[in-house]
């Protein structure tokens, strides 16, 4: 029997899955230093939750979940396949954890207290083609404040971004725009129905530059004359603050973009006044792929690496609205963990100690020294100290290569003349040194 | 659109994520001491991996994924719908952690050292019909170690069961058996191929009684003098120690039974040695429903609660033979999150701190002490004190109602006189005292 796995999943190895932790662990100390609080929801929803809140190719990309029992009573097999799957699957996995948390929301407000602060990390799943970076099961790590408009809860979530990286070691920029500058650019250039085809093209001026961008627009049925007024935007220069000025200007008496830079300049005040690490910009080429953003949105692109955003989020006004709660207001950020990992190996920057599999190896020589090996072991175990006693009383050489195979920084020795002097004999891996210390004294050691 | 989850699934509000996470994280430091590693298994498997490993039952119970595209293509739907199943779903959902761990080393035997140890905590899904205390996703926290048969993994799984449970400061008793001895009992009856309808019958004793164990093994096709035969079994009294010495008599010449006394004779010394401060208990009508456990079994159980047991596992020597890897002993124990929770709730031992959202809250009385406020959250949470920071000015009487639904601890006053004098007025909560301290002396009082 041939063991795999199916496609674009992955099984994660010791290694991985410490270093995985490493991000999901510092993610969540923020989290929690924030003050938000974890919530989470079942992997398998029901189809009609689901269905209809990700575009039709969201739609396609939902794995469903087979009815149990006989699935066929009842259902005519002589339709298009897209008629008869949700006749024979009624729930399906978890595509993303925004639209569950909707949902979690209008289900349990009567158990919520507003303002609600929620963290979610857990997986999601995708019928996507796997490719490099892209996996059929990935984790999001979610948080979103709701209930509350203040553009207090914009500069915490880019304080939050600030210490996360910080801590992670990586140097980012936090590029930040607002959906209503856009809808401005768009009713400015005489556009507004076309909001959604102006920021999808801009979106990706990163990738493809402008010439294309200008191509991509003509495509989507913008004129010449409005292609060429949006011009002033991509001309704006100076600091955030300069260019806020500019925009304030041109918009003269559009209400949406004029809200649009009073909350960007409100915002790029707060967070001057708490001075971040991190890298911030207003970059109003800023778009990204949601469409239910109506605020401030944000991505984050780690610096001396060539990978996409590693985070994201922003404002949206009416998240509950499609599950018949209007009026919530809300703004969030989801770390891309899978990329942070990337960038984190790219950098060479995950701490070297997430490769032990233990702190400390008792090496077993055997039923003598072994009531007072498995006191030492206790010993230690009880003070957190990962341990390993050698199960068996093998070969020492085979013990040792055990040990360095593992990465045990640490092997303890317990001889006759250990147990006669209630001593432990400390050999230090890295450096070969090698030291007998009192037997209360290794905990600390070790520690 | 009304809002709901499919039955069996559960979401949890953040009261129950903390509470299930002070157990998953109690678990896991313990696994982490005695240098367990983990790994992660995907939520999806090849169903062919799955199938046929569970019996007819846990076919059935398996949630099978549609396949993508266009599932219906070449397939003849005039056919029972348990043949069409595996025709329209390649994938199914992982149903336990045992089958997938074995399928992982077979998998990556070239990247892991032996012996092996992992740790996993993860769902499992299993199509059960729902009722109190059963649900369809549920969390497994396994431990295994395999590639060692040394008795003294099995002492450490007693000694990790000893201090999880003390830790969360359940009373419990481990109640161990051993395969060998029942295969032992099976053949000095002259029953050894009725094995596995002595255990599953044995394993009643305690609901269903003696007289109705007989009964089913009647019913099971063991005759009246087989049936006589096992009651020496059931009359063997006194301590461990001589429970096993009247058995070791018994057994005489059956090596099969006398392996297992042995076996049991050194586990039980080796964990007097230790000193566990859970109560042991040598339990021969113990057999455990899985088939592939070959020598010591545990299960435990909660003093003071008619739950069922919280806690289980035991040795199987070929695990791996399913994948094509023979001879890889192994030996673990599953800790049933569920029911520990069940425990800890009608024992009402959850740890009060679990219902606090945050552990202080910083009021909010507009602009002027903005700046301060936003110094004094960003000291503390990047000291990890859990800090909010009320958006908005509100009325104080709001922000004191929001602080104490949150169940926060301390309320944090920031006026013009704190910030004159560089200060905080800090009150406690549950005494109603209010004291104003130097802004340094903040980190230091909440921590």
């Amino acid at each position: 029997m041939k063991c795999s796995i199916p496609k674009g999943t992955r099984d994660f190895l010791p290694i991985e899955m410490a270093r995985r932790n490493y991000i999901f662990d510092t993610i969540r100390q923020v989290f929690k230093a924030f003050a938000f609080e974890p919530i989470e929801t079942p992997s398998l929803e029901n189809l009609s939750t689901l269905m209809g809140k990700y575009g039709e190719e969201g739609d396609k990309l939902l794995f469903k979940v087979l009815n149990s029992g006989d699935f066929m009573k009842d259902v005519d097999f002589n339709q298009d396949y897209h008629k008869v799957a949700p006749q024979i699957c009624e729930r399906g996995l978890r595509y993303d954890l925004t639209v569950p948390f909707a949902r979690f929301v209008v289900q349990h407000r009567d158990q919520i207290t507003f303002p609600f602060r929620r963290y979610q990390l857990q997986p999601v799943w995708r019928a996507d083609r796997p490719q490099k970076g892209r996996y059929r099961e990935f984790y999001q790590c979610d948080a979103d404040m709701i209930g509350s408009p203040s553009l207090l809860n914009e500069l915490e979530l880019v304080q939050m971004i600030d210490l996360v990286f910080r801590r992670l070691g990586i140097e980012v920029t936090v590029k930040i725009n607002n959906r209503k500058i856009l809808a401005g650019i768009a009713d400015l250039i005489g556009a507004p129905d076309k909001l959604v085809d102006i920021t999808v093209a801009i979106d990706k001026l990163d990738k493809i530059g402008l010439d294309n961008v200008r191509a991509e627009l003509r495509e989507r049925g913008l004129e010449e004359q409005q292609i060429a007024a949006l011009d002033p935007i991509f001309n704006l220069s100076g600091t955030a603050t300069e260019k806020l000025a500019q925009l304030q200007s041109l918009f003269a008496n559009n209400a949406t973009g004029l809200k649009g830079v009073e909350e960007m300049q409100t915002l790029f005040s707060l967070i001057e006044a708490v001075k971040p690490q991190c890298h911030i910009e207003l970059d109003l080429t800023l778009a990204r792929g949601l469409n239910y953003y109506t605020g401030a949105i944000f991505e984050v692109k780690a610096h001396n690496v060539s990978i996409g955003s590693i985070c994201g989020g922003g404002r949206y006004d009416n998240l509950t609205g499609i599950f018949g709660m209007p009026d919530v207001s809300g703004v969030g950020i989801s770390f891309g963990a899978d990329r942070i990992y990337d960038v984190l190996t790219e950098l060479d920057a995950f701490p070297v100690e997430l490769g032990q599999s233990a702190r400390a190896l008792i090496i077993n020589f055997g039923d003598q020294e072994q009531a007072y090996c498995l006191q030492l072991a206790n010993e230690l175990r009880r003070a957190s100290v990962s341990t390993l006693y050698y199960p068996e009383a093998a070969k020492m050489k085979k013990q040792m290569e055990f040990a360095s195979k593992k990465g045990v920084p640490y092997v303890l020795f317990v001889g006759e003349t250990e147990v006669a002097n209630h001593t432990v004999t400390v050999k230090e891996m890295a450096s070969g040194q090698q030291n007998t210390v009192p037997f209360d004294q290794v905990v600390d050691l070790l520690k």
